[in-house]
């Protein structure tokens, strides 16, 4: 094989209670990628449609991610990448992650997979590196491995992908207000109190069992953040209220998606997922601010051929 | 039935990484109690062998459980306890906690069972109340329901049973030194890093994940405790070297059992356990300080009928 067309796609990283270790993968949301061996060594980034990234291969994601695939290849050529863009960077949905996992995971299989998914997200996650300071996995792991996946540890990297109950459907609003990862993460305290640290590992915990046991219920009731987004929300214009009427729409648990300004909701079944999306729609019709809404299933298998 | 005989089990609070929400039940260490039917209102503690414990319904833990419990029922008479006390008191492997649970679950059995398991822990906290001035469901929620147990969240009590893999042992060394629950709080700071809380986070989903799993390479990775173990093992001598020397000896992991002195470990497989218990003694008989040690696999019926 010389030339893999993939999907790449959008992740929600954290999923409320689980941050900088919980992400999962979305369905219909994502990028596409055409990615093709050539004679020649190193990364060629030929075109990006859709939005104006950089195209010199150390300052993209892709290419700085495909670099640190090159250097632990014995393979003596190199790659050229187009980019079809429809993640919009800074939205929150993981738009760099999806450019890094995508480009990895094609390489491999152009290779005849020699690396394992694991060691795929350490490459992507210099694509993370690149994009946001902090070598992040929470969007890559999903985005390589599917469904929802556990970062358990960095040092060593240890990822848990963990079973996606299938009737979880996601709906996500993205805002068309710029906030930037490095931004966001300065504005959270260095410290927590033990009280809600506790709060956190059990909300942890039970989201973790009621995804292993298929119970919605338990998923909804574990979906809470008590550290992260009681700051990080202050960013994101009319947080509550979308929170609020999603609940009121039928959502098992809505919070924000990564580092924001995208808000995620997951819901049992395709239609509350809809009547989400309707609620999100009338309530942020009144801010005045433009808006992206997405509704998709969990995508259980992460970065794909599509031709 | 008028009378009824228990086996009430000890457990183990936190299991490393799940401060304040995790626990698991004993098969083979634990009190035996005699619950029985009385015409008079009441509790009436009869008699407490093999230790020097308050009889006053008021003072005694399985007394004040079994109050919430009365206070909740239509039933017009009372009880009278007769309890064999085999787990001493302080030593960390949930000494009040087999009391309460085990007077709740029987008055229960005894009235017909009309109250649920959850009802059965909030009964028995009152007891761990008046045991440490603090309602913990750590310990009674997996004397009750048996197995591992989450406690996800307090408020509402929501209480989350987790699959116990067949093969998993404890070995528990219980050094005879005596340190307070309410002692062993005081040290602990009120605030974590929120770079600790994440490592702590990310262990409990490991755990919990390999418990469902039956990965016990997962297990044994996600037993670890970055934020209450590397200030509690102060107060409990050897407390590294114990450690060390278990994992040494093929303890998947091993850390403090609930508030101390006792150390547990967990290890797949009945000779692994009993290698790790020799290791504990050998290291221990260093010491000079007495000690038991028990070796027992997890009980996943919690309290139970033996006569």
């Amino acid at each position: 094989m010389e030339e893999i067309k993939v999907f790449c796609p959008a992740t929600i990283a954290n999923v409320s209670c689980g941050f900088d270790v919980l992400g999962l993968a979305l369905d219909s949301v994502g990028d596409e990628m055409i990615v093709r061996k050539t004679a020649e060594k190193g990364i060629c980034i030929l075109k990006i449609l859709g939005q104006d990234l950089p195209l010199e291969t150390e300052k993209n994601v892709s290419g700085v991610a495909g670099l640190a695939l090159l250097q632990k290849s014995d393979y003596d050529g190199g790659f050229e990448i187009e980019i079809d863009k429809r993640i919009k960077p800074g939205s929150g949905i993981g738009s760099s992650a999806a450019s890094s996992a995508g480009a990895v995971w094609a390489m491999n299989e152009l290779l005849g997979k020699p690396f394992s998914p694991l060691q795929l997200v350490k490459f992507a996650m210099q694509g993370e590196k690149l994009a946001s300071d902090v070598a992040h996995a929470d969007n890559v792991a999903p985005a390589i491995y599917g469904g929802f996946t556990l970062v358990r540890s960095y040092d060593p990297l240890d990822i848990i992908p963990i079973p996606t109950p299938s009737e979880l459907v996601a709906t996500v609003i993205h805002p068309q207000i710029e906030v930037k990862t490095s931004d966001s993460r300065k504005i959270l305290k260095t410290t927590i109190s033990l009280e809600k640290g506790i709060k956190q590992w059990g909300n942890v915990g039970g989201l973790i069992a009621g995804l292993f046991q298929k119970d919605y219920d338990l998923i909804g009731r574990s979906l809470q953040d008590h550290i992260v987004e009681p700051i990080r929300s202050i960013l994101i214009p009319g947080f509550d209220e979308i929170k609020s009427n999603a609940l009121v729409s039928g959502a098992l648990g809505c919070g924000i998606s990564g580092s924001g300004p995208s808000i995620f909701a997951l819901s049992k079944g395709l239609e509350t997922a809809k009547s989400v999306a309707q609620s999100m729609k009338e309530t942020y019709s009144k801010f005045g601010i433009p808006f992206d809404i997405h509704i998709s299933k969990i995508n259980t298998q992460g970065v794909k051929k599509i031709a």
